[in-house]
């Protein structure tokens, strides 16, 4: 169903953005595993809103509480269940917009579809669905960090025009929180936050390059032929909110070589078989070769703006109206941990996935 | 499972490349669809390898029957299934290739993860798959077009850097059809043409990119959140070989844009609620607007290039080899038609799954 | 995954007995349905313990919160969760159950297969579990009702060698409710209440048969081949907790029939379709031909009884333990709402199934 | 969807009793293991019309082909493809029947649900369609023999009121492959043979109970709550034709005894947990407690029989109506081998989904 992702590692988020609660049941995580709402709270932390002075100023407490599936600590094989209140409710703010269809909003779509709508806030389509989403990946990536080491490396890459320099081979966490805008590149970094500044002052939104790597990724994770890797990394990261487009690898600039110089060549790299360059990104036939997964996810300038707009109301009628109020400039910073989380989802769901099979008659 | 697609129109393909036979069965097709293996065999003929001079000279047949599913010309609602024979499977060419680990291709990634594979051709990995896709895809158009006369045209929007110029709101598939390369632009089309018979001279191969557009879309299909329309669309547009990105309406070029210009303002269109832009590629919180769908996909050059290349065998041993015989130089042309079916039957999912709750009361 | 039934009314539960709480999230309820909390809490109220003197004295609130879904009294179409606290939660009780496996009770194979359990209480294996199927249910029954009038009528048909004569035609839920055995037939009920209280004195438990009859239900609803009506509501009934057998139609004791005696004879009644006899029990080939569903699911007598019992201890060693405390003698008066429950769930579920491919060209 | 079984071995089935082919797909069957056609083809021929003089005397050769997923001999890890000719299709035997709605077979509610029907025989409702099952089972059996060792033995119970005796620690396939009607209790095999030669005679048909042991199952399979072992089990079982009750352990017998005598109290058995008695038929809580597992399934009287019935034409005209030609007077000794095999795909199933998270970070 539509609210579900992953087939072993399975997340159900629910809740809209000015109901009750929002939050998310985890099925299928293994049992025995330490888990504690610190380690939830961490990454809820670095995707909240009001985070920074780059970020949209909405302040949510965001905190997260486990109502099941953990005993003393410890995952029990049952369902996970993470729930986080709503706070910030303020609904009367959204009394304006209630007849009102903004653009490049789910708020016609939405009516079209259901005949009906939470038009109190961004309802179900608000990001704020993605806390879920982000509670099941600190998990995943709990898991992932004790099974093979591997390790999640997300951040921005490029603010409209404004792109960093990045060794995929060595950038660290450490390196991407130092900023607020959560681009490693320290020197970019400062003019992208200037930018975002600027943007924000203007009433006006700015889109962006989330980049990420992951390293230490066992080859033979990826199920051919639908559920390849990079088709279902695809699938996560274009389901997030603001998605445009996403690359595995080479990419849209992989189309400009030719084959010769595109063909990752093999080596024997004293004992482990490796490639000589990753233009296939970690990925080969859907399933991973034990290269680094290096994937790209294009975010468009944020929808709610500053500035008068033309619309139409439900009835069809056609208005101006202008946004005022706190608005979120820019949605990379708060995007990296959403990415993060999916691709870390993605990939337990196909450790586990693979688990099943191989080695079945050992 | 991993070879199965879609939640109420699905598909499960089966066959390796050298196997007796590939295929597709097709579960939830809606019952007393007229359907011919006429209408099967247009699409896979699009499909299939020798088709001009300009693709793999490889001679296949693939002559589509339908075993069941059908009867008298009409579908029952019992699965579908559709085989198509293997006849050129000349597996003695593929003996120097059966330790070896060819660059770029899935070898290494299958030996790694099942401990076994099918040296002779690309097996399952082998784009001898997507004829089980085109087959499905086939019949989803044609639904498609019967209920919503929705238009489906897929083309060729670049080779290496050279690029179209197609109007989405009027290209039509005679304009694609007319030339072997499939793209619209008659003039930039003889210049693709001729680089890709010279890359074959060279025995190497190009890339390129596929655009699509969709037109009659009904508003409203599409699953929040996890299945939104561009989130399926993409994971069916990346499970095909060699794709390596993917993009829903401005894409990355999105990123560069400011809020203010990327918003699709709504208007008034006598009586019918349109966007002035089409920024969201006719897709808005995961739900169809009624716009046109408007996506790329990108394909990196083909793996096999007739060049001395560098690789491993499956012991570790460092070799040269170089390819010989007959290859494609540039996968374009073809997966015109694969694109095309992968984004049918996801349309046709959704709108069997939107169809289930729409007006369930009425 | 395992926690969810349903494909297109989908339900996952989540919940210990003895944990935070326990609940229940829907997805796929089509949009537009009045709900409210009186709608669930009504049937939750006739699964919940304590309710009268002949089940067990636990008493819990099970007060259900709608936290998403729902919006100015309205399914929104996006996932509707439901929570119900745990307040009852004396896991002090338990104690000396902590390293003990209770004969018959799921203690033994959690451990083993999960490596840890929620030894407060049943935990995930607990009945409180099927308070997220009520709540799912009690919405099901609702919306079968406004669409078809469905009657759903479950009901006590046996306890223990005590049988009831019960007329399916015309058995209403009133009479199933005048008595806290929820036996219809008013004199055996009284019989099977004071059986009950006997057997709680004697610290012992009894089972039963619960019959349940659907009437209403157009015919079309079920689809082959696995997902065959009788097969879907037979795993959704055998899920419950101690159930151990279900009979659709004349079950067993259709096999001591011949065929010319079995067989439901068509005749036409002023225009419809019918059957002279019923022993298909409302669904033939899988598919319900629109006589009435019956069906019967067994109950085995409850694990926990108020005796000195041998067992054996996580470290294997065999001791006698003696029940103390409260126990539920028979567990059929509670049973009654939770196969309702499921049954309706299953026929709301087949039913947009059904809607998602009927008359799809039309 | 409603022709696929299984979450994790899955199996796909297609086809029509008079169309070109019947067969299965199985999608998730571990790479490695050794299969020949033979080991298909054995079972195959348990289950064939005609096998006997107390089966119908419909030949069918039935012979399997397997298409893909095999490579010299095994398995690949990619989808099994195995496809059966049909031979025997006179489907002017069924002119007769095109308009006439055959009393408790699916020719009205398949008509009534997808407004078409092939009516040449039982189409897709046909036993047939099993076929695909018992090559899926086959292949089942064997990997869980070669895993575990596990024997899965079923036998004819009952035939009407004729109900053998059997020892389920001790019974062997040996044994109940000695006599055509597929029971273990020789003496009253004979008598079952007899009456069912007469029933023939008749022109009527019987039903009886297929009752199952399966041996060796290791504790720790299913999964709750909804995936419990017994409710796959009981669906399973419950999808195949004719099929109108299903028990686990005591079954419906269970709710006439006091759980003081229906627990199965726990002892140490040389240092291995076991049960003294087996109520629970070796499932607790949804999950495999390492003892026996036990269950029984109800077939009704085959539906052809050779007498006048009335019944209704597809224009609602009451008429009558005498079967000719070949019928199945008992379907049970054919039922054995089906019921086995939906009890060995369920337990790889489970068996493949416990291995994906058991002891996954070590």
């Amino acid at each position: 169903m539509p609210n579900t992702f992953g087939k072993s590692y399975k997340i159900t988020t629910w809740g809209e953005s000015h109901g009750e609660a929002v939050g998310v049941t985890i099925d299928g995580c293994p049992p025995g595993i330490s888990i504690s709402n610190e380690d939830i709270q961490f990454e809820l932390n670095r995707r909240k809103p009001g985070q920074s002075e780059i970020t949209t100023q909405r302040k949510e407490n965001d905190k997260a509480e486990i109502l099941s599936g953990v005993f003393e600590g410890k995952t029990l094989g049952s369902p996970i269940h993470i729930s986080v209140s709503n706070t910030d409710a303020k609904s009367k703010d959204y009394d304006a917009l209630k007849s009102l269809y903004r653009p490049s909003h789910a708020d016609y779509t939405y009516d079209i579809k259901y005949g009906i709508r939470n038009w109190k806030g961004g309802g179900r389509a608000s990001a704020r669905e993605t806390i879920g989403r982000v509670a099941a990946g600190a998990l995943a990536k709990k898991i992932l960090k004790q099974k093979y080491n591997i390790q999640i490396v997300g951040y921005v890459k490029s603010i409209q025009n404004l792109e960093a320099k990045v060794n995929t081979d060595t950038v660290k966490i450490s390196d991407v929180e130092q900023n607020i805008v959560r681009c490693p590149d320290q020197d970019i970094a400062k003019i992208m936050i200037d930018k975002i500044k600027e943007i924000r002052k203007q009433g006006d939104s700015l889109g962006g390059v989330v980049e990420l790597v992951c390293r230490n990724v066992p080859p033979g994770l990826g199920e051919p032929v639908f559920d390849k890797l990079e088709a279902d990394l695809g699938k996560a990261v274009l389901s997030l909110p603001a998605c445009k487009g996403f690359e595995i690898g080479s990419g849209f600039k992989g189309t400009l070589m030719k084959g010769s110089d595109h063909n990752d060549e093999f080596y024997n790299d004293n004992g482990k078989i490796r490639t000589k360059t990753n233009n296939s990104g970690g990925i080969q036939g859907g399933i991973s070769n034990g290269e680094n997964i290096i994937l790209k996810a294009a975010f468009k300038p944020t929808g709610t703006i500053i500035q008068n707009q033309n619309t139409v109301t439900d009835s069809g009628k056609e208005i101006e109206f202008g946004g005022r109020g706190r608005h979120d400039p820019c949605v990379l910073p708060r995007a990296v941990p959403m990415v993060e989380s999916m691709v870390a989802i993605v990939l337990l769901d196909h450790s586990l996935r693979h688990n099943a099979q191989n080695n079945f008659l050992d």
